[in-house]
């Protein structure tokens, strides 16, 4: 790096926020979450405010130095750490951290892009009010990460993806200009969408540096219970019938096959199955406007129903919130269990929900057939169409030997199905480096070719997370 | 009009369904809904298919001829009828109006552009399922039309605008290539979110030829209220309240001020209302998953609370689907009795619903001091923030010659006090030909560049749509 640029770079954030891999390990910021990724940064440079952002990018656009964007880098498909070159700036927005406001009467808050989501979360309670995005790293990740990737989680079923929450943004475009876009508003037709073009698209368009939005009442009671099902057909049809008798108020509805159950007992015993021996279990959650007395019976009226035509063969209610915070756990366990169990290849795939039962049906089987003895560990969000179909190594085999010869093979097979069923390879994770690759092959050309245009439109020099996405 | 192009759409769509202005009246394309526009198209051109349309859009890239796409022809601001240069084709896709398919376990709707929305609510009817979108023009706008201008409408509040609904699309690109969006997947992280884009765009970057909509269980009661309410900050504490109590099965939040109901009950006085003399009036809506008894009781419980709490005054709540039907329609007619009482200015604009009372108290005695005499009729959908804030001339006066000096300064007036109050000069209606100075003056200048760039790498030839919006 030339002396100029990072005494420029040092002039703009301060000293002590140009931090160099010559000096000091810079891991935690050059590795990803998952330790697939490590790469090595010019510099990483931690700017503390939004005109310290814009500076940055000018100097960066001026220079022709590529940037990488990175909040909690808690992302899964290496979208957010340097490569290898050592001639890119690590851009971290963690010190961009304060709460700009929340606006009760209007349920919005707006925050920068580096406050930590579980904090966003606690900012919305202490209003008594709901930010509902939550997931598994929400204790690090960050408010622009999950805006950048569009991050998804667990009350997707009725709030919808972190898009869907968001009213308006703040950017810093590539040639470092701020674009002053936050907005508390539900309805808003002047001019092209620049905020959904922004959310999702990992950096590669400009740097969020923070966001406007949407909060909801608290709901009075939450409830959850468990039903077993015979088959994913009729885990299906019991999500229809639960969205008929609950509406919204149905903000959970998660299936487990019965391995990824079993794997849970193998490895978690002294978790408590209130249901087993199924062949699918699926979790719902209500989320009551009322009392806890109103979910309770809205909760036995549908199951019995359920019960009545046959879509379930048992069902436990939570009689407390020690009982539905264990139901979660075992869901949440699967992934860990998953982890115990040894290596094996994970797929973050959407379906249309009508089409999950055929789907499952076709794969599973080519997998059996080309796979033998690999087994599914099938789970996930079926409210949202979103499967975690996962594939472990057969029992006693190497799963690191079975991964290292047959891990594209199966991501081939699996993914050529769900382009058949009219699905999606990357329904939450993104793209980042990982899947760059999948995209350029399974995307449209058409829609390549426009992703193309608009990034060369607004990153005309490719210095905006380059060599991720497209 | 060269032979040659005219033959070659001739050969496209059929001799039939090239319609040109020197061989017929064609007003119902060439003139907008409000006869404030109109144009001469070279021709009207009426494609059946997707492959129609792409291949027109082909030989107009060619041979650089602009076009401009129709759907049903009701938008408000002359976005979707051609200049008066006699040089434009006007792409009429009203042919294009097949249903592709509805699936239920899904909750989606695929349906090409030209469906009328009415007809699109009618078939997710007909699976017995809502689709929520409703506005007044419903019986004659288009589906393709109505995700070109994100169309908002009386269901907002709790289903979002038009864009909120769309899962997928397919469009033909500038230069007549088919992007095949149409996607029902609640997830999908593989690139940029071209739906976005093209949703809103208001046929400048591309042709909506078809869409996948999202639908939802139908509601199995809806019931009406109306509250009185001193102020507007008691109307906007009512609404917190009312969200609290009853989530999301409120659908409606409407308000009308004195001045409106009072035009209605001078111009249809065979309409009852059942609350009068009160500086403004709620009309609240439930749609309720249970039953009518629920709905009631918790109509009930929440309007006991809020006249304790002191928020309202009085209260009505409807006995029946006619009584409901009957507040709508006092809510309804408040446009007809303005047009009754004579021409007006209209503003389409939206606030962050917490300053709205300041905006309504500052930018109301600003009127009053500039306009002495001049009445504010002031209504709209309060829970989205979105008021239709108009203004009659003073009694006695004639409304053509007050318009005539005063509407731009009226205008400019109220655009400014909204923009202070961080709010929007077009909610629902889009720019098209009207607005489309507003929004050069209005919109941040790193706004309309990022526009720009985005228009010239999707359009950049620049034929599409030419002069609305940018």
């Amino acid at each position: 790096m030339s002396d100029s640029l990072l005494q420029a770079l040092r002039g703009i954030v301060g000293d002590a926020h140009v931090l160099r891999p010559q000096d000091q390990d810079l891991s935690a910021y050059e590795q990803d979450w998952r330790r697939r990724y490590h790469g090595r940064s010019l510099a990483v440079v931690r700017p503390a405010s939004t005109a310290e952002v814009a500076a940055v990018m000018r100097l960066a656009h001026e220079q022709g130095v590529p940037v990488v964007t990175q909040g909690g880098n808690t992302g899964l498909v290496g979208g957010s750490v340097p490569d290898a070159s050592g001639t890119q700036i690590l851009l971290s927005l963690q010190r961009m951290n304060r709460l700009r406001g929340v606006d009760p009467a209007n349920l919005t808050l707006t925050a920068e892009a580096g406050m930590v989501l579980q904090l966003v979360q606690q900012a919305a309670a202490q209003a008594e009010l709901l930010f509902p995005l939550s997931l598994a790293a929400e204790g690090s990740c960050t408010l622009g990460g999950v805006l950048a990737t569009n991050a998804g989680g667990t009350q997707v079923l009725r709030y919808g993806n972190a898009r869907d929450l968001c009213l308006g943004l703040e950017v810093v475009t590539a040639d470092g200009q701020i674009w002053e876009g936050l907005s508390g508003l539900r309805k808003d037709n002047t001019g092209y969408d620049l905020r959904h073009l922004f959310v999702g698209s990992e950096g590669t368009l400009g740097v969020i540096t923070a966001a406007t939005m949407k909060l909801y009442p608290r709901p009075r009671a939450r409830m959850t219970a468990l039903a077993a099902c015979a088959s994913l057909q009729a885990a299906v049809d019991l999500l229809s019938l639960a969205q008929q008798h609950c509406a919204s108020a149905l903000t959970g509805f998660e299936v487990m096959n019965e391995l990824s159950l079993q794997l849970v007992a193998r490895h978690f015993p002294h978790l408590t199955q209130p249901l087993s021996g199924h062949a699918w279990t699926v979790l719902l959650e209500l989320s009551d406007a009322e009392n806890e007395a109103h979910a309770r019976a809205q909760f036995e009226g549908m199951l019995e129903q359920a019960l009545e035509q046959g879509l379930i063969d048992d069902a436990a209610i939570a009689e407390n919130l020690t009982q539905s915070h264990a139901m979660w756990h075992l869901r949440e366990s699967i992934p860990l269990a998953q982890a115990e169990e040894g290596l094996n290849i994970k797929h973050d795939i959407s379906l249309p929900v009508s089409r999950i039962p055929e789907f499952v049906t076709q794969c599973d089987a080519a997998l059996a057939q080309a796979f033998p003895g690999a087994r599914l560990v099938n789970f996930g969000h079926l409210g949202d169409g979103n499967l975690h179909y996962n594939l472990q190594a057969p029992e006693g085999v190497s799963a690191a030997e079975f991964l290292g010869t047959h891990e594209h093979a199966v991501n081939q097979l699996v993914f050529d199905h769900v382009q058949t069923h009219g699905g999606s390879f990357s329904a939450e994770h993104g793209i980042g480096a990982l899947k760059r690759d999948e995209l350029a092959q399974r995307k449209s050309p058409v829609a390549l070719q426009l992703m193309r245009a608009i990034k060369q439109a607004l990153d005309p020099k490719g210095l905006l997370n380059p060599g991720r996405m497209l």
